[in-house]
Parts: C-alpha cells; structure tokens; sequence
C-alpha cells in the first residue's frame, strides 16, 4: 500500500514539477553536475547562505505529502553530496502536510509564527550547530517615582491571589524598546504618564509559567511622572496608589523583587539616582544602520 | 467535488470519532448542554484554562484535513457559544495536515519547536489579548579581567569582514543562566576558564540580523580567570589575546560596545569596580519553588 502510494506519487512528482519548472531547474541549473538536464531527478529549489545551509521558500502549491517526500528525498541526497551543512525550509500553514513529510526525513521545527513555520535539520558534520529561535519574553515594569514627596506608583493585581504591591508593567511587543514598554505599560494600567530615567534591574528567570516553556527577562525601569491623576485599568488592577517608598521597603505586603528594588529607590533618592542607574544610550549598528539601546553604568565625563 | 469531499469527510469523522471516544466524550461530557449525547455532533476535547481558553492536545491521528475542519468548526461554534475567549491546539508535527485546516479557520502559529506546532486562536471580544511568544535571542560575552596586570582577554572573529577586537561570547543554550553563557563561551572560544564576578551593561536590538526577524539582548559580564593559557578555538577565532584594557580603550580595531565596556573596566580597574558592577543574587520565586536571578547595584549594607 505504501509502495504504491509512493510509486504513484513519485509519478506525479515529475507532473507536478513540470508545471513548477522554474522551482525545479533553478535547483538543476545549479547544481552543476554535468548531467543532461532532462536525465537529472527533480529537486527543490534552495537558496545557499553563507554557512553553507540551503533555504526553500517554494513549493509545488498541490504536491501530496507523499510526492513531496520523495522531492525532498533526492533533494537532500544532492545537497548532502554538495557539501551543504543544513537545510531549512519555509513552509506555509496552508501547505503544513510537507511539515509532516518533513519531518519524517528528519527535519524538525525551528519556530514559526502566523502563517508560516520554518523547519530545519542539520547535514553536516557533528552535532548539530543551528542557531536557535528566540529562547526569551521579556517583562518591563516601571516604577515611577516623584522625587518631590517621595512616593511610588504602585498596583495590586486583579488576577493573582495573594494582592501584594507591585510597579506595574507587563510583556514587551516585537520590536519595542525597554523603556517604551515601561511607559506604555504604567499608562495602560493606572492612566499615569511618565518618561524613561533609567534602568534598575534585570531578573533572568527560566522554564517560566506563562512562556510556553521557555525564559523570562524582567526588568525593572526609573521613571519620572509627567501626569499624577490615577485612572487604572480595572481589569487588570484591583488597587493603584502612590505610596511612600519607604513604606513600600518595609512592607510584607510586596514581592521580594518589588521589596529589593524599592530598598534600592530609596538609596537613591537620598543618595542620588547616579549611584542605582543604569542609563541608556543609542548607538548607531555597525552593519546595518540601525540602532541599538546600550545600558551601563554612566561613565564620569573624560577629561 | 469540495461539498462532496466534506460530506464523505463528516461521514467519516463520526467514524473515526467512535475509534477516539474518550477524545470525543470528553468535550460532550463537558458540555452540559443538556443534550442527550448521541444526538451531540461530534466535538474535540480540550482542556480550559484559568484564563478561559481552552487547549486541545488529542487528535484523531488518521483525520483527514476535511474531516478535521468540520470537527474544528463544530467546535469552535461550541466554544464561542461557552463563552470561551481564545482556543489552542497542540500539534504534532506528523499531523501537521490538521494546522492546514485550522488556519482556514482563522487559526496561525503561535510558535513551534522540535515535534510539535502550537496554534491559536482568539474567540473573545475586541482585540487579541493572548500573550505572545518569546520575542528575543539572549547573547552574553565575557571580558576576563586580570586585575594583576590590567589586561583583558579579547578575540577576532574568523567569520568577519573586519577584524576588530571583541569579548569572546555567544548565544544562551535555553535554560542555561547568563553567567553560565559567559563562562561557557569564553572557555569554548579561548581555552581559558573563569568565574562570572558580574554583569556590565545590556544591549537591546530588534530585527536582528541572524535572529530570524527577532530581537536580541546582549549581555557583557566581568569575570575573572582561573587559567591563563590560551588554546583558542581555530574555527571561530582568528586570534584571541591578553590586551592591555587601556589599549582596548583607544584602539579604533574595536566595536563600539567594546571599546565603551573597555573604558568602564579601566574605570572599575582604577577606581574599585564596585563602581560598574551590578552584583547577581539568586533568589526563589514565589509560586513555583524555582529560583531565579536578580542583577542591580548593590546596596551598601542595612545598618
């Protein structure tokens, strides 16, 4: 049963493929092998990077799992006899059947997100040396403190069972900046707006709950108000005040990270904020023009 | 020719249905529509979640793609009409076929890895409010400082264009601490071992080259040899050297980052690098028992 399945599909794959002749002889084209181009077998057609690996973005939109197998099969057997290190393919979720065919030579997913899911599988020598996807979320709160009298702002979760004082925050979406979670994340949640101070701590987390498994990077950001009025979000907060920082560093009634990083804001405040900051700074990429956010120490002025 | 295909498809999910009972007994149970059972269509079971949301783990595994997305949307109609806010399927990648179908249904990737495809779906009202999956690769790199002679361990990498000096360092293996990433990579690149003292700055970077469309947090750690012998690794360095970290400093054959982390360690050479650090506390997290760990600066002691 399987013998014909395959049979007949490797049958269609040369039907298949005739109607995707650029898919196919850009592969034949390229591999060079001084046969005569109508004796060569099918293969996917590939893009080869700088490391040696190969990337498929095409597929035949209508080829079965099982005729697809086989492409795959005498595609791989080409690449490995060219020296290629890895093969990744790019596979829309409207063609997720080739993920399974895939995976049956061996591929395995990378990662994927909406509408495509990339697999990969390692050909060359040794252990495996792909680079992994994203291992991290990453959590901003911000605390945002009013030097003028001394207070925080501070929330109680609506969804946690023990309502301890918290600096509100949350997750950062792609592509958004430390700071800019921080104040998107206070102004969501206590209709507070602020501007980014510095940073103040990182916390490193893994195997955390609510991450699929994967880590959790947390930081904890200075903020200085810019509005005072509180109108928090009730679905996510059940109290929201200010409170004296000094209260907060000695209450029972917070979390152990909450409780640290206020001990250190009031140092701060009374020592000044130069001793707890990390302060940011943009610089320009070196290959690509874009920009990145450095937190250090600030250094003291050169002379 | 698609009616029929969905007629004979919903035909057979019944049947294959009855081989899957405790799949398919599972959601009627739950239900309590009051019903009687065997006049229920068909649903998958799942399991609901605190948040509302409900996860399906257990697929018939010879359903076709028809078959699937008739089941699916009988339940989705279920779902919604229970309120439920969003809906998640876990796929295993043999059945990848069945995301196919879903994503008909609206559903995407939330993210894969290795075997398996995990799919969502928002059913709640306004917006998507499901939270994301990890968005950032985590890269750390060590500068081992030999406090007796102010030099510094530094690599040029073989894959570069440009030649410049840089920390030897790498990606985290997930799971695996930042100090640990330092160590490991610093011993892997340059044969010399070494204990993580502390962290110095934090870059942040989106759309990273080599992140796959993802973000990149880079971490610089200070630490401290306990070996001085080099045996560096040929395939990824070109030179690795012991350098004067006032020559790291004004060397323009330097990255940016590392020509400003060089400065902060001549800093903390001459002026006690209590100045730059931020100090790391292992710390255990409330809910789960597990620790994690805490990086700020340090406090100068409760009286």
């Amino acid at each position: 049963m399987v013998s014909w399945i395959l049979s007949a599909g490797v049958r269609r794959v040369s039907s298949v493929l005739r109607r995707f002749s650029s898919v196919v002889s850009a592969g034949s084209a390229r591999s060079g092998s001084g046969c005569q181009e109508r004796l060569c077998p099918p293969l996917l057609s590939g893009d080869v990077d700088r490391f040696g690996g190969v990337t498929v973005r095409d597929f035949p939109p209508d080829i079965s799992e099982d005729e697809f197998s086989e492409l795959l099969r005498v595609s791989l057997s080409r690449w490995r006899s060219d020296g290629r290190v890895a093969a990744w393919l790019h596979v829309p979720i409207a063609l997720s059947r080739l993920s399974a065919a895939a995976a049956h030579l061996g591929f395995s997913f990378h990662h994927a997100r909406r509408d495509e899911a990339v697999l990969s599988l390692w050909l060359g020598p040794g252990e495996d040396r792909l680079p992994a996807f994203a291992t991290h979320q990453v959590g901003v709160a911000g605390a945002v403190v009013d030097e003028s009298n001394g207070k925080v702002l501070v929330v109680q979760d609506r969804n946690k069972t023990t309502n301890a004082w918290k600096f509100p925050g949350g997750l950062s979406d792609l592509g958004e900046n430390i700071g800019e979670t921080a104040v998107r994340e206070v102004f969501e949640e206590t209709g507070v707006r602020s501007q980014f101070c510095s940073l103040l701590s990182v916390r490193q987390q893994h195997n955390h709950p609510g991450a699929f498994g994967m880590s959790d990077m947390y930081l904890i950001c200075r903020l200085s108000p810019l509005s005072f009025r509180i109108d928090f979000c009730t679905q996510e907060c059940l109290r929201c005040e200010w409170l004296d920082l000094t209260e907060l560093a000695k209450t029972s009634e917070t979390t152990p990270i909450t409780s640290r990083v206020a001990r250190l804001l009031l140092y701060g405040l009374e020592n000044g904020f130069q001793n707890i900051d990390l302060t940011m700074e943009q610089m320009p990429a070196v290959y690509s023009g874009r920009f990145y956010q450095l937190y250090h120490r600030r250094l003291p002025e050169t002379p």
